[in-house]
């Protein structure tokens, strides 16, 4: 099929430059629209969250290379049974799919690389009620020890973002959620866009995998962990805790802070412990490290 | 003392120049220099590897700010006991101090902000069988148990890294070395160059906290890891043995592989165990995420 459309070839058309100001927060706020830059990000937005999709630009030599996202795209486009329908934003209840040159794509976005493969979708965060209750069903899965494959089944948990600013290390944080199982990940108002082609990027799809909720003020994002029945655990260098002496065994909400100056004093105290990692020197390790110990001690506790 | 000092104000001399030549690794390998960018990486040098320390160029704002590094540098300037005396490449037996413009520095590195302040320093690597002798010492600590500190106290373990290309995550991995207290790095001839700017500024200063070799091919780092009485760990997502069931209460050394392709086939043949990080979702964790995770488990195994 994709052989059949016209190809674009205009870097300077107006739908180049749409897409390109999809790189301004608040362009991206104001059309409810983010890019999606290569194949392996692409094919986990096809397969995960199919209805955000909205338009796919890609060159020839890629789809050459990506039969199997030309094949779930061509099966979304045609409103087939890739997902449970058209989603937000989407006028004509399928995904478009047009081919360009490597001039266009290049124009499209700011990545040196974007491996001849964009996509353009709607957000795919949900509502904190609902990321919430995705731990309720990690729980419960517990209960019943049915259909349980991840880490999340026993002892559910979350990450919690406040005031992180720095692409690269939301980016790590929340594939690290993905990879040890966290049942979401929840981002307060202050901190970095998680639709920012770099948070997108440095995810590689992860982005795609588990309810992210997004916006709401830290004070109301705690009370709703602790509603939710989740122990907050800060983790912070400053921490009386040391993480091994920490008790994973019940379900839990990691409080992660800036990369530069931590979590504040005011949300340290919103929590119910403040835990370090136990290192050799001090200042050795960046957020997206911590978070990344944190996550994996949650899922290894969950194993046992 | 630093108020005294010429200011260099052309962007366009030939010092600035060959300063900024040395973003290429060619050059470095030639002149055996690097730079280090930023107070934090400079303050590291100077305390930590100060007869490596050359030329130190810094803004007059930069200076005012950061007392205690100018402190350092008049120390090493004087000749001082602020370090075991002139290092390799040193003609005049003290680090040169140089106050300069904004904008002599901004020609004289790529970096957007280099915070007021770069060092030239020489090499600080050290043969490989030094780097290995630092094993013996950590496990020797282990017997008499005195004036132990670090996590290497009780079982030391050390990274080694094959063709790992990207500076960001060698960087990291030599942060989390740092961190979790491995006794060296071991870095293979075909990896990325450590004095490459990117990884010296991603390392924030941990390398030159422990020591690190580089340019050994990878059989023959092995083979000196196996003869220093090393078990060799390869850190591979296809690894047949669950971390957890790895034990780590033995001299150790972590093999690390590419970011993108993994460890070769013949690598993972001359490790003794192949060793994967359980994970919810494949394909989720980076090498940088790997390494933090293994080598915080040889320090939890360390303590225990």
């Amino acid at each position: 099929m994709t052989t059949d459309l016209p190809l674009l070839s205009n870097p300077r058309s107006e739908r180049v430059r749409s897409v390109r100001s999809l790189g301004r927060r608040a362009v991206r706020e104001r059309q409810r629209k983010f890019v999606v830059e290569g194949p392996q990000a692409v094919r986990e937005l096809l397969q995960y969250a199919a209805p955000a999709a909205l338009d796919l630009y890609l060159t020839h030599p890629a789809a050459a290379r990506h039969t199997d996202i030309v094949a779930l795209a061509e099966d979304l486009a045609s409103g087939g049974d890739g997902g449970p329908g058209p989603g937000p934003g989407r006028g004509d209840g399928g995904l478009r799919v047009r081919l360009c040159t490597d001039e266009v794509l290049a124009a499209m976005t700011d990545t040196p690389h974007p491996q001849g493969m964009i996509a353009v979708a709607t957000p795919t965060d949900v509502p904190l009620a609902e990321a919430l209750a995705a731990v309720s069903r990690a729980g419960s899965a517990n209960a019943d020890k049915s259909g349980s494959t991840g880490a999340t089944a026993s002892h559910p948990f979350v990450v919690v973002l406040t005031n992180v600013r720095d692409p690269g290390n939301a980016g790590t944080v929340l594939r690290a959620a993905d990879a040890f199982g966290s049942a979401a990940v929840l981002v307060s108002d202050a901190s970095v866009d998680v639709y920012n082609p770099k948070v997108v990027r440095s995810t590689v799809g992860s982005l795609f995998h588990l309810p992210v909720s997004v916006g709401t003020p830290v004070p109301e994002l705690l009370a709703a962990c602790r509603d939710a029945g989740l122990r907050l655990f800060a983790a912070d260098g400053s921490g009386e805790t040391s993480l091994p002496d920490v008790d994973l065994s019940v379900p839990h909400a990691w409080v992660m802070g800036n990369e530069a100056w931590g979590l504040e004093p005011e949300v340290r105290d919103l929590c119910d412990e403040v835990v370090s990692i136990p290192i050799v020197r001090a200042e050795s390790l960046n957020l997206a490290m911590a978070a990344t110990v944190c996550l994996h001690a949650s899922a290894s506790a969950a194993r046992s």
